[in-house]
């Protein structure tokens, strides 16, 4: 059969991963596509001494690529936001289908670029750009399509995982953790995408958008960094039972989606809870399969080549039938055919128990004046624990709660702040059961 | 368009599942399919109480489901071997798509199925067969295509894992557990299926299949139960640092491709080990991607109906679509189009390390003789525990090995059950590392 001819833009890390899996894996690939894959031309600035480019047309223009009649499919993996939309909607407009492992470019444009594939009928695959090797875009959107997605959470982000694990497991601090992270080229010497949370909005925007049916709101996603956590907490959390990691979450309620990353307090008997490093993981739970997990490396070239390389597979096969693309690939995606009637809801809408740690001056009704106003807040304590002091220093004060709608949380954080027995800040972290209804 | 219209055989627990899944949520399906699934008749012997089938034609002989001329896509959902071979070979004869949850028939029966479907132009979708609800199936064959797989390794015994779980949690025995499993409906009166391998061989030598290309050969699947595992050795894997699961393995070595379903000691800290009860987990070790793993039910009415349904999902994009089946459909399955190159290996040819646990008389030099056999084997120990006896007892020994060729192992076995000084059988349990090459 007629080979997929396709165009590479970018020759990075990912680039060169998928370069080079293309040409390794070239037999096993042509038995599972029913037809060859073929790199028919590469953008690149500079030369990848990983990738030997012997007999391949290189381009130092990625524009090149995309007016190149004779490639049906560009793979994008230049990064970035706008040269990524430009080039991302000029293939669609030349009639090309693309695979992109660009999360940012999804997230933000996607309702665009998905807008002008489905105009022009084409195809446009990105299972690369989130949780890097795992399938878990086709996952959701295929194998488990039986199902009301009812929640999905996820550690969908290696560099804050990787931090949050070692201070875990060696007692070290946020920031010495994360020079370390910088140092092993785990984090970017701006680490703000990463341990701010954006990066996994990123992601969580492109599942819950798949999950739901709903339009990608990348705006509306609320994001809450691993920062402020402290070596403390991580050791409270152990002696409770759980294990702090930084999640990504949605869910569907009646009111509409949850879209949120935040540190959370995870049982430690959880499967999610005993992944380590920089490895992600995402959990699923649908109406008819229950839970079910997905875990893999979230990023790295090869594995996310991996990804890359499956969507250009699915290319392939679709490009062997003549169907109108316009109905079954992207009605299936889910992101074009959203369901507007359910909104992304507002974080005080959302109900999910807590744990706190103040510090309180050690005086006679400190912890009345602190249940009062949990109790008029109706945030019901689940466990209370004060820790003894040495004389004169403040009282560190643990609290878990159950369930309580984050409103009135905050009103409560803010009462309590404002009592003269509290000093600085206090602490407060969101606690995931996860179970059939987070 | 046009809707799929659907023949369910058989409404046990299965078939009533995915009666109820593809009703409760035909919106969603009909969304991601792009068209509606439609039932369009049911063969049960009897009523199933958990199903409303007000206004669905219902037959009693699974044939007539096969022979309606309104049905596209047949599910078969009736279990067994012969029966179920033949009213699948029948759909398929009058251009029937068939999807099937029946692992033993796809294991057993499956070359000569797809070889009816290849000449058909039909698909035949087994996603249920193996793992329930977790979509395994498509992520080896489409998700991880990229990938020359290297290894995969599953909990994929439901039964069995419930079993081992609570032996290690309650310190209880096999027969003890067994009996309990069997009171909660997770065993069946006979429990050889479960206990011994069987099952679990059925779906390791589908997942096998895929993973390298190889024709079905469950005959050549070497099985062994866990009935012989005790508490001793659940607590002794535990001091050692590691969990006893029973696991299905299949790695492709230079020479060939194993098959094996066995208890084994895994590391603790593996995502593997912490997998409990009844559920279902599997890990892929592909090139590319690295290490992956697919977790959650692994039975039940829904979960497996979960499966049943996304392979509809899948056959209802194909039919949308007017490719010739053949070629890229059951090319990329990778079971028609075997490679026959890769043999199935004896395992006198496997190399794993071991757990040994021997019953030593109290005497001078037995350690010595122990010792000397295993070295006049190339057995090399890694670590020799001998436990005190009180007087005139036995004394327990217990050892690890490295890496060594199955072959040599079985020789040294021999040659130590012969000792004067070793009592009783000598427990052997093979240490899966699960690293880069098992």
């Amino acid at each position: 059969m007629e080979p997929v001819r396709v165009g590479i833009c970018g020759l990075g890390t990912v680039g060169a991963g998928t370069f080079n899996v293309l040409m390794r894996n070239a037999v096993d690939i042509e038995r599972r596509a029913g037809r060859p894959l073929v790199i028919e031309q590469v953008a690149a600035r500079r030369d990848n001494p990983q990738c030997d480019l012997t007999g391949i047309p290189v381009t130092a223009d990625v524009f090149d690529v995309v007016r190149n009649p004779r490639i049906d499919v560009v793979v994008e993996l230049i990064g970035g936001y706008e040269t990524a939309r430009e080039l991302v909607l000029e293939a669609i407009h030349n009639g090309k289908h693309v695979v992109t492992a660009n999360k940012a470019l999804i997230a933000v444009h996607g309702n665009e670029i998905f807008r002008a594939a489905a105009d022009k009928g084409v195809i446009v695959a990105f299972e690369a750009a989130v949780a890097g090797g795992i399938p878990v875009i086709k996952s959701l959107r295929e194998g488990l399509g039986a199902n009301r997605i009812q929640w999905v959470a996820g550690i969908i982000n290696g560099t804050g995982n990787y931090i949050l694990t070692h201070m875990r497991d060696q007692g070290r601090s946020f920031d010495d953790m994360l020079s370390e992270a910088q140092a092993l080229g785990y984090a970017e010497a701006d680490p703000t995408f990463d341990v701010e949370g954006i990066d996994a909005a990123h992601k969580l925007t492109i599942l819950a958008s798949i999950a739901y049916g709903v339009p990608l709101q990348f705006e509306r996603a609320y994001t809450e960094g691993i920062s402020r956590i402290t070596f403390d907490d991580v050791a409270q959390a152990d002696s409770l039972g759980y294990i702090i990691k930084h999640l990504g979450i949605s869910r569907r309620t009646e009111e509409g989606v949850e879209l949120r990353v935040h540190p959370a307090l995870i049982p430690k008997e959880r499967l999610l809870a005993n992944v380590h490093g920089v490895k992600n993981a995402i959990e699923v739970m649908g109406d008819a399969v229950g839970p079910t997990l997905y875990y893999g490396a979230g990023a790295g070239a090869e594995p996310t080549a991996s990804a890359v390389v499956a969507d250009l597979l699915d290319v392939a096969r679709d490009m062997a039938t003549h169907h109108d693309y316009r109905t079954p690939y992207l009605a299936f995606s889910g992101i074009v055919e959203g369901d507007n009637s359910l909104p992304i809801l507002p974080m005080d809408n959302i109900v999910t128990a807590y744990y706190m740690r103040l510090q309180a001056v050690d005086r006679p009704g400190v912890l009345a004046r602190v249940a009062t106003i949990l109790a008029e807040q109706g945030v019901s304590i689940e466990a209370l624990i004060q820790k003894e002091a040495t004389e004169g220093e403040l009282v560190p004060i643990i609290i878990t709660t159950h369930l309580t709608r984050e409103a009135n949380m905050n009103e409560a954080m803010r009462q309590l702040e404002a009592l003269a027995d509290i000093a600085g800040p206090v602490t407060r972290i969101r606690i995931e059961n996860l179970d059939e209804n987070v």
